[in-house]
């Protein structure tokens, strides 16, 4: 059982300045998401795309922001369960909620705090009929530790950045790389789409293209899949498989936290306004995209102004009746649980010669 | 008369990132400060001094946000008054308001934001007998424009940053500079103390300490004035001035708008929650510092964030009836009235050789 004092679920731009917040209040955070890395929709859907209107950043890339944020709050050295999904929240005796996931995990918090965006990432599935069969048997919808590929042949499916992105990554780590797309034509960033090209030119990647993975053989594990061509006198493949990745993009699905019993309205949590964030379950809140209350902005920077509030409060649920005086970080300080200090340069008070 | 979409009460940060909101609505905005600066408390106060929970910023100099700010803002080609303080708030007949400053700059807008912080910044003015007849006379208690003392005689009197930094900035410009301080150390920032250190010595800044100027002599101008040693022993210097500049900092006051109507709590102007932060005077918004509500941080982020739920409010008391249809900046972009334009890139569809 992991035990904090905040569990966050969903490790978003909100989740993750989450733990700066709490951190200045000396509250330890856990973080549980189901994408195999932080930064939510920032670094799953758009990491290599500007944003203009974070504050005091004329531009910025998706992925840096989530670079910054977590540089931000590494002196607080948050706890992280990643690629699993929460799945069941329950209130115990003492108190304190525990939050088990998909994959059967265990967390316990005082505060429990729901930063999960427009829900949790669940991979869109080609239509193969076998497919469940192989699902944690040689078949995976993300890449969580590529180590798990060495030395192993890979097909992956998909015409996008990510079917392109592993399919690089992979071609140096697999001893086998085979890309199988719907279409002639792949849509990416401009590198990714070149340094494909050069690996299929060089025989590292090999191509499938108007083609699609239309069957999974195997026993105890995947042996091989079948491509099967659009234009059906171009016939089919049979390519021999320890691993399929079907990359067809993830979407959001509130999911199970639509069943703990929460005030929803139109797949958002209901928050009572500014005060401080808190759902209709004391003890549990709901920040950045996921919430609603009335002049809602579904922005990076109303998650972050929540998140501060929002440890006002939680604070008190982990510490009753203890008073918090607030204090500017330019005149307090940062005071990591790593032990790290920063503070600002004292002033010098000197005669002039 | 100055004629804007929104009339921002206080160039502070939150007054700053309002600009580009607005802008992002295609709403024009002119901001009047009382300092003569932009940037409120970060540029007044602690300029040179780290932030560290702006979102994203692991560490940031006060001073730097406010430049990244105003660079963020630069395509929305703000108006500023500055040096001037915002005196009365008039509601016309066309529903539009009115904003008189303490010079008389009168500015007109369908909406007036007051982000006007802990107050307008004014000067802590020394107890000289007849310094107000020499106000405009050759006292100032800011500089607004260095220009003005070129090859003059000028006294300046303070020990902290301001009385360093302008006492250096001048030596290059006035004929003559001479810095009178009550005690033997001055406070400031090791580099300014050195260098105001290095140009006594050679001269270039003339140093009274331990001496406070106690008498003004001229006839429509100022002429000279009279410098006392705290040592009654040592007597008083008879000094030729054109100016005198006591620097003993500013210390914000609500002030004038305290007058206008708003409900006040605690120093600090009430509005409704979340929602737009509209005040009881429809169209007169307050965010930032200057504001309460239940659960209110005095934090910049949280300013942005207000900034940004405002505009929206502003938008359809600019634009009756029309719909405004959000977009990420990362999907619509930005455009400048200066006629920039940011985009993300597009993805590249090709085929792979
Ligand atoms: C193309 C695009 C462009 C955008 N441009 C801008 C812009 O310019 N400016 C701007 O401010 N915003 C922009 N946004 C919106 C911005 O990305 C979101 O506001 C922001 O990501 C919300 O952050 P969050 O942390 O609240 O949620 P998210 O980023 O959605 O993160 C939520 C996380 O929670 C996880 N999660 C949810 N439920 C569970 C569960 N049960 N178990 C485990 N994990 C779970 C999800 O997997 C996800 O990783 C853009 C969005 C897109 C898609
Ligand atoms: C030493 C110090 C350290 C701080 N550290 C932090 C920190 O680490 N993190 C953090 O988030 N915050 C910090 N703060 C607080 C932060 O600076 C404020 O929250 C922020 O400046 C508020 O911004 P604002 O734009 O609302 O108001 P302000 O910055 O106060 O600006 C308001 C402006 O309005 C002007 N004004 C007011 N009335 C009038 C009028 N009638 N006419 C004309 N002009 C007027 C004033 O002159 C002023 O320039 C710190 C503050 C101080 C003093």
């Amino acid at each position: 059982m992991i035990q904090t004092d905040i569990l966050i679920i969903g490790a978003g731009p909100t989740g993750l300045f989450t733990v700066f917040e709490a951190g200045l209040l000396q509250l330890k955070c856990h973080l549980i998401d189901a994408l195999p890395q932080p930064g939510g929709q920032c670094a799953e859907i758009y990491p290599k795309k500007p944003i203009y209107d974070i504050p005091a950043y004329p531009e910025i890339l998706a992925g840096d922001l989530v670079d910054r944020l977590m540089e931000q709050i590494r002196p607080f050295n948050p706890g992280f369960t990643l690629g699993e999904r929460a799945e069941t929240l329950e209130k115990q005796e003492d108190g304190q909620f525990v939050v088990t996931t998909n994959r059967g995990t265990r967390h316990k918090a005082p505060v429990v705090v729901i930063a999960g965006g427009l829900g949790s990432f669940e991979p869109r599935k080609p239509q193969i009929d076998n497919l469940a069969d192989f699902e944690d048997r040689g078949v995976s919808y993300m890449v969580r530790d590529p180590e798990v590929f060495r030395d192993k042949k890979v097909v992956i499916a998909g015409g996008g950045d990510s079917a392109l992105d592993w399919s690089i990554f992979l071609a140096d780590v697999a001893a086998e790389v085979s890309l199988v797309h719907r279409r002639n034509e792949f849509r990416g960033a401009l590198d990714s789409v070149e340094k494909a090209s050069a690996l299929a030119a060089a025989g590292k990647i090999r191509l499938y293209t108007e083609a699609q993975v239309t069957r999974l053989y195997g026993d105890a594990h995947l042996e091989a899949v079948v491509v099967s061509y659009n234009d059906q006198e171009r016939g089919e493949s049979y390519v021999e498989a320890d691993h399929f990745i079907p990359l067809f993009g993830l979407s959001p699905k509130l999911g199970p936290i639509g069943d703990w019993g929460l005030e929803i309205e139109r797949n958002a949590i209901k928050v009572n306004n500014a005060y401080d964030y808190q759902t209709n379950i004391p003890g549990v809140y709901a920040i950045g995209d996921v919430n609603t209350y009335p002049g809602k902005l579904k922005l990076i920077l109303s998650g972050f102004h929540e998140a501060a509030v929002m440890c006002q409060s939680a604070y008190q649920v982990v510490n009753p009746g203890k008073r918090y005086v607030m204090k500017y970080t330019t005149v307090g300080g940062v005071t990591g649980f790593d032990g790290s200090k920063k503070e600002a340069k004292k002033e010098v008070i000197q005669a002039i010669a």
